[in-house]
């Protein structure tokens, strides 16, 4: 077989009109609302129809480390879909949406790989149906209105001094990180330092993605604190008299949106927080509707299950009452081998030694996810080069641990390459799903559960506070928002705050840089390390390489 | 009859589907590509199929002097489309996509308005099919693309103080009109001065509007000079290899929307400049699609005739090589009263001689469209209150100029109220178009170019550059620029650049503050007077009243 890129198997697939994936899930076409022939999004009336209905089973997909050489996560999540629907369960995979940022930068696509793609590949890549864009807008139209509200007299007394509100953007643009605005006069209002978050980062984006509804989200957006001030009041965009127009510019942008995998697996792909810098996971309400219309949903975290997993359970599961019924844990022999130490020029040489070494990794997120409650499954992602004694291996430390490990060739073969899987799977979720298990309860103060976050998933020996941290969580928690769960902001390459740090660290001190409180998503950002909530681009961006070719076709998006 | 909002009667109407609309064209349901059930995309390859086709007669819409009583420039373009159907003949609409910005300032909608409204208004107002959201996307990767090359080393050798190209948002933001970026140190860049214009001046749009094709779209972006080395070459965007990159980007959005009015016309909605500080038309693409499926194509040019009648003849007449075959100037007996004198709060009352002096500036407009050839005729667009008395001056003071004044109440009626305009502007289309005279030839100086606009469009006795301005002027003319036209940016509610200076004024003088090299566009801006390229929020925006009602439906959009 010849070697196809990802947009060449994509391109070559031949989708189902979009109306026809909607029918296997009981969709009738008046109810979705089509965006070209192959997107579409569910409509809020259907929606609302369903809350009576029992849920199916959710099966949380989630990784290894990350390392440049791939693991392959949402591959894996989007050809477990396919497996299970091959092996006759209904099945539908919920995954993110893609940001425009990284897509220029240097990340692969956001729509899986190989024989297990969602399609179309290049939209869900590139603009989609709009929902970051909204997103951004609903953003910026807040901002605008404080410095708005500021420049015609600020009744609110609003500190500018004190503001917290930055601004957003889907793209990678280092310079946009620290601004001063405002400058130029009179005309141009006061000048004031702020900055400029990647749009997947933004405080709207975990409002859509953690609300249940359309109300639901704007009483989110209203309770979003943008600054304070001179006397120290919460200064909130409700204050201010944003929430309604935000809700208006989101409101489409809350249906959750439906494609499909090349095998026509319904696809529901909603959301995009990044798991590094925001919580990580898709929408509750595309996975609650799926969960009406299915009776599986595969649903993945970002990154490491360090940052994704946790997320998922200590934020996601915990606000929306979900708990998934199995965790797939996805490595490749590749990654591990580079977890182990060997360079990216030399992964196609076999090395044992090295798997067993990156094993660390994978061995210290089994023993993480289990604390959860739900069992734990290993996916070896299988690549061309793994030889028969490296599998071995994995196999053989999973063993160790009472794990199983599947290997699984759904980016060769598609479904038939992930039946094992697929019907492992299904057997582990047989029943109830067992407790789950979060890792801090709600009452706990919030630096200690930033501390139980980073000493028990993290394993780090020590966290520090930058100066006046601790005492702006006080401040927070004799406001009344001690309550709300942690959004861990950490480089996703290693357990620590240090991206070299490969492998299984411990003892490590985990510094905590900033804290942000987003009052309307329910949760304390903390920033650890030097992770940056606006990502630069690369010293050749992807960008130069986008372009049309001659037959009028995308080329350079992988 | 109850008075009902603009968006009760646009709620009110039953679309057809768009596919519908779409065959009556000719267009085949294929070469559509739907975005809900009552928007589409028109496809590039049919597009491509058309170019042997005749044209049928392109009509020119456009106004008097704005004021705040309001004009019905829109309102009457739609309904003349409508009129026109009306009298049996296949008429189709050409007007621009709305900006986020004003909708949630202070503006109107974008759509018409009462009976000669387009559909869906309410998506028309908000994000509609995402091409905004494109051009802001192509136009902030292009300036996160220079900022990057020159932290990665800056091979071209830009000079960060030279560099002219800004950042773009669909958003009124004064606070970004200036801004500094890249602060905070080595890992953010190099500290710059930047803002951001409305994305509706950015020249994306621009080049989106002018290009007559993907492939010109993408020279046209590549043409993009962004700034100077600091030996003083231009850096383009192909110098950056961004223009691929950005025409991926702009792919869908080149592609002409679909749309219909309350009578089921068809309506081209695409691109959206505005006229005060850009070129002021809808795309080149929209219109030269429409005029091959449409015998009579109604577009209309923004703001008044001295801006976006002149720019829509020297700049997308000129460089599309189209010819209006009659000019419809758009005048309501209320804004002619205010140009009189008579302040918002006593419109109601009669004030025939307030209506004569407002007529100063209806005359001076048909002066300056007669000079460019097509015939002109004036619609007057009719307020409930307006009086016979009143409307008789007008057509007195048109009759003086051997020009027709149509009294049309298709607000109130729809077609049946503007069957005689339609039937007059069928007369004065016959037969082939006369030969539209230019203001000014190809070559003539850049400077003298703006003195010509300045003197003989806006009767100004005097035109003033800023220190610096005419040598740069040069400095373009000896870089092969001088053949390019001007793009006036000017406030829209005077012939001067003073915006209370109401009525017909002449002998003032004209500020030229600044100028801007548009390359990939294909003309120089010329910003004159206080006018701003980012506007301000009002004191109370519209955005406060914006939100869901109970039943989810969008209030506070007008």
């Amino acid at each position: 077989m010849t070697y196809r890129s990802d947009i060449e198997i994509a391109r070559a697939a031949i989708p189902l009109p979009i109306g026809q994936i909607g029918t296997r899930l009981g969709i009738d076409p008046d109810d979705l609302i089509p965006y070209g022939r192959d997107k579409a999004k569910i409509s809020r009336s259907f929606i609302d129809t369903l809350s009576g209905r029992p849920d199916g089973k959710l099966v949380l997909v989630t990784a290894i480390s990350p390392t440049p050489a791939g693991e392959g996560k949402t591959t894996t999540t989007v050809g477990l879909g396919d497996g299970l629907n091959a092996i006759g369960r209904r099945a539908a995979i919920c995954i993110r949406e893609a940001s425009l940022g990284p897509c220029f930068g240097s990340k692969g696509g956001a729509a899986g790989g190989g024989m297990a793609q969602v399609i179309p590949m290049e939209d869900m890549n590139l603009h989609f149906t709009g929902d970051f864009h909204a997103i951004t807008s609903a953003h910026n139209l807040l901002s605008a209105m404080i410095d708005n509200h500021v420049y015609w007299g600020n009744r609110l007394d609003i500190d500018l001094r004190r503001t917290t509100w930055r601004r957003a953007m889907d793209m990678n643009d280092r310079a946009l990180r620290q601004v001063t605005a405002g400058l130029g006069g009179v005309p141009n209002g006061f000048p004031a330092q702020t900055g400029f978050d990647i749009t997947v980062a933004s405080e709207v984006m975990a409002c859509l993605c953690l609300a249940d509804s359309l109300g639901d989200l704007r009483q989110r957006l209203g309770r979003i604190i943008v600054g304070y001030s001179r006397d120290r009041r919460a200064i909130t965009a409700a204050d201010l008299k944003a929430s309604g127009a935000m809700t208006v510019l989101l409101r489409d942008a809350m249906q959750p949106n439906l494609v499909q995998t090349i095998e026509h697996s319904p696809a529901f792909v909603h959301g995009g927080p990044f798991a590094n810098i925001a919580h990580g996971c898709n929408s509750v309400i595309a996975t609650r509707t799926a969960l009406k219309l299915a009776d599986y949903v595969v649903t993945e975290a970002g990154f490491g299950a360090d940052l994704g997993a946790e997320k998922f359970m200590d934020i996601k599961c915990r606000k929306a009452g979900l708990a998934p019924s199995c965790i797939v844990l996805v490595a490749t022999i590749r990654a591990l081998k580079m977890g182990g130490g060997v360079s990216r020029s030399e992964l196609g040489r076999e090395d044992a030694a090295a798997v067993q070494r990156g094993c660390a990794n994978l061995v210290r997120h089994v023993e993480n996810l289990r604390a959860f409650g739900p069992p734990v499954i290993v996916a070896i992602n299988h690549f061309a080069g793994d030889t028969d004694a490296e599998i071995a291996v994995v196999q053989d430390e999973a063993a160790a641990l009472e794990c199983e490990a599947i290997l699984c060739r759904h980016w060769a073969e598609g479904s038939a390459g992930i039946a094992d899987l697929a019907r492992r799977v299904v057997a582990l979720s047989e029943g109830d799903p067992p407790a789950l298990r979060l890792l801090y309860p709600d009452d706990l103060p919030l630096a200690a559960k930033i501390e139980t976050i980073a000493t028990q998933v993290y394993r780090a020996g020590e966290v520090t506070f930058a100066p006046g941290l601790r005492e702006q969580l006080a401040r927070w928690e004799e406001a009344g928002f001690g309550h709300l769960p942690i959004c861990m902001a950490k480089t996703q390459y290693s357990f620590s705050t240090d991206p070299d740090l490969r492998g299984a660290p411990q003892g490590h001190t985990v510094p905590v840089r900033e804290v942000r409180l987003a009052a309307g998503a329910g949760f304390v950002v903390a920033i650890c390390g030097d992770i940056m909530t606006m990502p630069g681009l690369p010293r050749i961006p992807a960008a130069e390489t986008i372009g049309l070719d001659a037959a009028g076709r995308i080329e350079g998006l992988f």
